[in-house]
């Protein structure tokens, strides 16, 4: 899975890019499941919001087979190796719940900043590919991307403590709206199986999910293996300390063990 | 402005109709501006958020001559004559704010559950007529409505005191997904100047506005006279006790008094 020129071109002026349906049903299935499966375990990788549904599970590709494949799938991993000219590491691996009805804000924030801040990562050479488990749409939380804010730099951020389970270095109102006045707010929906990538720089949030439907997002952090993170304040299944380049599977890896998965519980 | 029988058949079946730009650029500029200087007023009819901006005021129209209009206004009054089928009052009228990043959530809720319980209104022959006010979007806390739900008559609720600055009877979890799950749930969107109409046991919510821009609405809930409310335990600028058939003005009325207005501040 290349990105064509026009793909690049739009990622470079807009910060963003958005691929429908790149995962099939079968793998979208097996994938559901297993992050159900994820959240259904008490371990300090499964962060919980304040009613304690599932906020976010970090680092499942370390201990689940099915997101083992998804973090080193040549359809995520790929494009974003292309966008960051050479090899990567999984910076951050993590499945965001956004449950049906208790999902909680993301404020506004760019994660370099985070990156930057509390990982000492050298220059914002790292980026999200971000795949859809459940179709995204304006009534369950979808992501607001702020497209061309990927240019404004690493922005003046405050360290947000209080409104959600989970810390933030999060941007002030007046940074928000000059920038979203200048070039708006897009939220990017589509079918389970979508993938949207976005710039480590680009200012972005999520509202509550006040749904009834849930509105599950695995997100990939990769790194450029040159632009490792220096300093190791954060726990290291939040950010990796492992640099070593990935090496893609096979583009059938997934669907394989989805496949095997169906089979044996046919078999029970 | 008479619905078309296509029209007609929509909100019967559905419980929900969106008329886009009904009201034009001046007409919405005076309303805009006049909302800003309501929210302004330190009175009883303005209620705040938990940060202290407006959330909405009631009864506009008994004390501001631009909402004294659109109150009357045949765009608004003679569509939903025409759904109710005679002659209508006003049983309530606010503008709600959803505040830029203040904005917060209406809970799951019918407005006839209010109506019933709290005035003792004897059927559901009252309904919604919405005007936007700024463009909704995915991004600034769009209603969401259930499909159909006003087919399912007047739910179990709670009194919700807690949530936020407003008491509200609202649905439990199940009884939300039951329906949604049936009906699907949409999120109306257009520019300003738009209009929504919504049946009175329609269930809806709106979630937060966590953008950085503005999303007001100004509703007009209009009963039948013959249905007019038996009980007077809220206030009578929250449910009113005037049951005087509404006789719609001019089309032009709103117009003409935009045009009086931005003369008058031409000559100052």
């Amino acid at each position: 899975m290349k990105l064509t020129p026009e793909e690049l071109a739009h990622f470079e002026t807009e910060g963003w890019l958005f691929l429908p349906e790149r995962f099939d049903r079968e793998e979208i299935g097996l994938l559901r499941r297993e992050a159900d499966a994820v959240y259904a375990q008490e371990r300090q990788e499964v962060w919980r919001e304040k009613s304690g549904v599932a906020r976010t599970a970090f680092a499942a590709h370390t201990f689940n087979e099915a997101y083992r494949r998804l973090g080193r799938h040549p359809r995520l991993v790929e494009p974003v190796q292309q966008l960051l000219d050479g090899p990567v590491y999984m910076h951050q691996f993590k499945i965001n719940a956004k449950a049906a009805f208790d999902g909680e804000v993301w404020q506004w924030h760019q994660d370099y900043g985070t990156w930057k801040r509390d990982d000492d990562m050298p220059e914002p050479r790292a980026m999200n590919i971000a795949l859809f488990l459940d179709e995204v749409t304006a009534v369950n939380g979808p992501l607001f991307i702020v497209p061309k804010s990927h240019k404004a730099g690493t922005l003046e951020a405050g360290h947000d403590l209080e409104t959600t389970s989970y810390p933030l270095w999060t941007l002030d109102r007046a940074t928000v709206k000059r920038l979203a006045d200048a070039g708006g707010i897009v939220a990017p929906q589509g079918p389970a199986g979508s993938v949207l990538m976005f710039h480590s720089n680009i200012v972005h949030a999520s509202p509550p999910n006040i749904s009834p439907w849930p509105r599950t997002i695995v997100y990939l952090s990769l790194c450029h293996v040159d632009n490792h993170i220096r300093q190791f304040k954060r726990a290291d299944w939040i950010a990796h300390r492992d640099f070593t380049p990935i090496e893609p599977l096979s583009d059938d890896s997934l669907r394989e063990l989805a496949r095997e998965s169906v089979a044996t519980q046919a078999a029970e």
